[in-house]
C-alpha cells in the first residue's frame, strides 16, 4: 500500500491521537504541571516506538524531559533531524475559552484546544508521516531520520543544549527540520526563513515596605503603580518605536529587494483589524505592518500587576507594582545585550521615588536569518511545489524559536521550518484552534519530504 | 464603685472581647464573608444587650446589617449617637503578615490583626465605657445615647443612607459621636476637622477581543497593557500634581491660619521615610507634606492589572488591562463632578488603539469639614483635656468616613470624632496594629464623655 493510501485510511484514528494528546495538560511554565510533563514524554516515547522508530528515549533534564529518537536506515543517505515541542502555553485567562482548554472540542474542520495549533498536531504529523513513509518502503524511512521533541520550548529551551551536548550521537544529521510552524494560508505555502530571537525581563517597583492607607498616606508617599506607570510609559513613544537607548543599533535593516519580498505578502489589515477586534495598529513610523511584524524588533508589555485587583474599592496606596517585557529580536541584535540596554533604561527612569530590581528571565534566543541555499531548504520547498501546486511564498516569522540559534551553535545545523498551523489560530491565546484538514495534509508533508529528501 | 474602678477591675476580660471579635473575618468587600458579617453583627447586637442597652436591634439592607441601639434616659439631657463600623478591608496580600490576620497576635502592648485598629477595638471602647458609666450611674448612663454600627463603611457605606432613612425615630440625636478615628500620638489628643470625600471607579482598556501571540502580533497589534500604562501616565505631573481637567477647581484654598494651625502639627518626615522604608515623598509642588496630606485632594491608582502575572514568561500580547482608581477629596470638591472629571480624560487619553470603559465605584462621600463652635465639639475637647492632661491639636484626616457626610446630610447632624488608632499603624494595610493602652484608656474616654455632655 502506498503511504498515501495508508494515511487515507488511517484519517480518524490519527484525529483521535490528536486529541489525545490534547487532552494532557503540559503547561511547562507551572510546577504544578510537572507530572503532565512527565506523562506527555511518555505518551510521545510510546507512539513513536508504535511507528517503528528503533531508537527511543526520554532524556532528562535540570527541567523537563525531551523524547529523542534515532531511525538510521543508511549510510549513503541523508539525515535529517526533525525537531518539535510537546509542552504548551498556560491557558490563563480561563474565563474567556469558549470551552476548557484541555477538552478538545471539535466544531467542523475546527479543534479547539491548548497546544493544538502550537504544537501538538504538528507533532504528531510528524511521527504519523515517517510511519506511513517507513511502511510503505518496506518498513523503514528512505532516509535517515533522527527526532528531538522537547518539553520546554514555551518558556525559553532553558536545558535544551545541556541535552543536545549528553546527545550529540543521536542527534547527529545534516540539517535540522523544524515541525513548529505554519503555512501562509490553507491553500498557499511558504517557506520561512528567519525568525526572531528573544530577550525577557521582570521589572519589580517598590515604594516602600508595605502597602498603605490611600487616605493616611496617598498624597505623598510613592504609589508603585503610579512609579510604575510613568517608568512603562517612556519604553515607548507615541507612535510605538522602542525609546530604549541602543535598542536599534545592531538591527540589520531591510534592503530593498527584501522590503519588496515582504510587499509581496502583505498583512490584510482590514480583515485582521475585524477578526482581532482591533481598532487601530501601531509602530514605528516608516515600516509597513508587515516590515514591523517580520523585520523590526519589538519591546512587548507582556504583563503588568500591582496593588488591589479585587470586586469593589480598596483604598489602598500600593507598594509594590510588577512589569513583564519580552523584546522580540531581528538580525543582528543580541538578547544578551538588549536584556542590559532595557534594564539601564529602567535603572535610569524609575526616579528617585521607587527602588528598582530587574530579573532577567531564563530562555534568550538569538535571532535567525536562513541560508536559502542548503539542498534540504530546496527538498522542503519542493515538497510544498508538490503538496499545494504551487511555489512558496518566502515568508519570516515574528516568533522565536530558541532551538534553531541552538542548533546552529551546538550542532552546526541550519534548520528548515515545516509546520501546518495558520494564521489567526491564536496560538498562545484563547480559543486556540487547529484544523482537521491541515493535520491530515501534514502527515502527507511529512511522508512527501523523505522522499525528496532521497538519494 | 466608679466607672474607672470597674473598668480597672475588668481589663483582661475587656481586651480578651477585642481578640474575639477580631477572629471574626468581617470583609464587607467579598461575597464569600457574607456569613461573617451577619455572625459579627450578632455578636455586637449580643454585647450591647450585655452593657445594657434596652433597645438594640440588627437592621438588615439591601447589603451588610447595620446594628443599632438606643438608650433613653431622660427627655432633659442631650441625646449623642454614636457610629463606628464591624467591617474590614481586606487582608490582602496575605503573604505580607507576619501572623495571620485574624488570628490576633498579642505582643506586648500591640494587638496584630486585620481591623484591630481599623475599627473593632475602637467599636468596643464605646460599648464597654458606656457600660461601665451606665453601672456605675445607676444602671442607667448620664446621657441619652444611640448607636449605630454599620457593615459597610470600608466599602464605602453604600445602604447606610436607607437604613438611617428606615431607622430615623431610633437614631434622633442631636449629634453624632464618630469613632472611627484616632489620636495624634500616645501621649498627645487631637481634635479632627476635617475628613476627605472619595470618588472611585475603574478603568477598562480593551485593545482586542482575545490576547495574541506577542511573537505573530506585538509589533503591530495594540497592546492593552501598553496603551493603559500610557493612559495611567497622563493623570499626574512629575511632581504628582493631578493633571485631570477642572480636578482642583471648586477647592476651598487653605487660608494662611489655616496653613499655620496645620504647621503646628507637621509630619515627622525622617521618621516616616525611615518607618515605611519610603526614599522620597512626592505631591504638588508649593504645598508642605502635612498640606498636601491633609488639605489637598489626590488621585490615587489602587491597583492595576493585566496580561500574564505567574512565573517564567509567557509571550502575550494582552488584550485587557484594568486600574483601579480612587479620588481623595476636600471642600467643596463633589465627588460625583470628580468622578465625570477623570471619566472625561481617560476617554480623551486613551487614544485610537484602546477602547475604554469606566465603572462608577459605589461609596462616593463628600468631604466633611466640623463646625467647631458646637457643644459636643467641646465636651470631646474638655474629655480629652482631662483624659491627656493637655490640649488636643487641631488636625485633619486624608481619610474618608462617608457617613460623616450622610449624618449631614439626613439627620441635620454635625459628627464629632473620638477614636483611639494611632499613626502608623497599619490600617488598610498587613500587619495591623492596635494597643492594649489606647483601648483601656479609650474605654475611659467614652465614659468621660458621658459626664461632660450630661446637664
Amino acid at each position: 500500500m502506498s503511504w498515501k493510501d495508508d494515511l487515507k485510511s488511517k484519517e480518524q484514528e490519527h484525529i483521535d491521537e490528536v486529541l489525545d494528546l490534547l487532552r494532557i495538560p503540559s503547561v511547562s511554565t507551572s510546577p504544578e504541571h510537572k507530572p503532565d510533563m512527565q506523562r506527555t514524554a511518555e505518551w510521545v516515547a510510546e507512539r513513536m516506538k508504535r511507528a517503528g522508530v528503533p531508537d527511543v528515549r526520554i532524556a532528562q533534564s535540570a527541567g523537563h524531559p525531551s523524547v529523542l529518537g534515532r531511525w538510521h536506515v543508511s549510510d549513503d543517505q541523508p539525515t535529517i533531524l526533525v525537531y518539535g515541542h510537546y509542552d504548551v502555553q498556560p491557558a490563563e485567562p480561563l474565563e474567556l475559552w469558549e470551552s476548557p482548554p484541555f477538552e478538545p472540542r471539535v466544531d467542523g474542520d475546527y479543534i479547539y484546544a491548548r497546544g493544538s495549533s502550537d504544537m501538538k498536531g504538528n507533532l504528531l504529523t510528524v511521527i504519523q508521516g515517517v510511519e506511513a513513509s517507513a511502511k510503505a518502503n518496506g518498513g523503514k524511512p528512505p532516509v535517515n531520520v533522527s527526532f528531538i521533541f522537547e518539553g520546554e520550548e514555551e518558556i525559553g529551551s532553558p536545558n535544551l543544549v545541556q541535552i543536545i551536548e549528553e546527545n550529540r550521537e543521536m542527534l547527529a544529521a545534516d540539517a535540522v527540520i523544524s515541525a513548529d510552524g505554519g503555512q501562509y494560508s490553507v491553500d498557499t505555502p511558504s517557506m520561512s526563513i528567519a525568525l526572531k530571537g528573544l530577550a525577557g525581563l521582570q521589572v519589580n517597583v517598590t515604594t516602600a515596605n508595605t502597602d498603605m492607607h490611600s487616605g493616611g498616606y496617598g498624597a505623598y508617599m510613592p504609589n508603585a503603580v503610579q512609579v510604575l506607570v510613568k517608568l512603562a510609559s517612556t519604553f515607548h513613544d507615541a507612535d510605538g518605536k522602542v525609546m530604549v537607548e541602543g535598542f536599534y543599533d545592531r538591527v540589520r535593516e531591510l534592503n530593498e529587494s527584501e522590503r519588496a519580498e515582504l510587499a509581496l505578502v502583505p498583512i490584510d489589515e482590514a480583515r485582521e483589524k475585524e477578526e482581532m477586534g482591533v481598532s487601530d495598529f501601531f509602530g514605528e513610523p516608516d515600516f509597513t505592518t508587515r516590515e514591523r511584524n517580520w523585520g523590526r524588533p519589538t519591546l512587548d508589555f507582556n504583563g503588568i500587576w500591582g496593588g488591589f485587583q479585587g470586586d469593589g474599592v480598596k483604598t489602598v496606596t500600593p507598594a509594590q507594582a510588577h512589569l513583564k517585557i519580552t523584546c522580540r529580536l531581528v538580525a543582528d541584535q543580541d538578547p544578551n545585550e538588549i536584556r542590559d540596554l532595557v534594564k539601564a533604561h529602567a535603572e535610569k527612569h524609575v526616579g528617585s521615588r521607587g527602588k528598582i530590581e530587574v530579573v532577567f528571565a531564563d530562555g534568550s534566543a538569538r535571532p535567525y536569518l536562513a541560508d536559502r541555499e542548503h539542498p534540504v531548504y530546496k527538498a522542503v520547498n519542493d515538497t510544498l511545489v508538490d503538496l499545494y501546486g504551487k511555489e512558496p511564498v518566502v515568508v519570516r516569522s515574528g516568533g522565536t524559536v530558541p532551538a534553531t540559534g541552538i542548533f546552529q551553535d551546538k550542532l552546526g545545523l541550519e534548520t528548515i521550518t515545516l509546520g501546518w498551523g495558520l494564521p489567526g489560530s491564536k496560538a498562545h491565546a484563547p480559543n486556540e484552534w487547529y484544523t482537521v484538514s491541515a493535520h491530515l495534509q501534514g502527515r502527507e508533508g511529512y511522508a512527501l519530504l523523505l522522499e525528496k529528501l532521497a538519494k
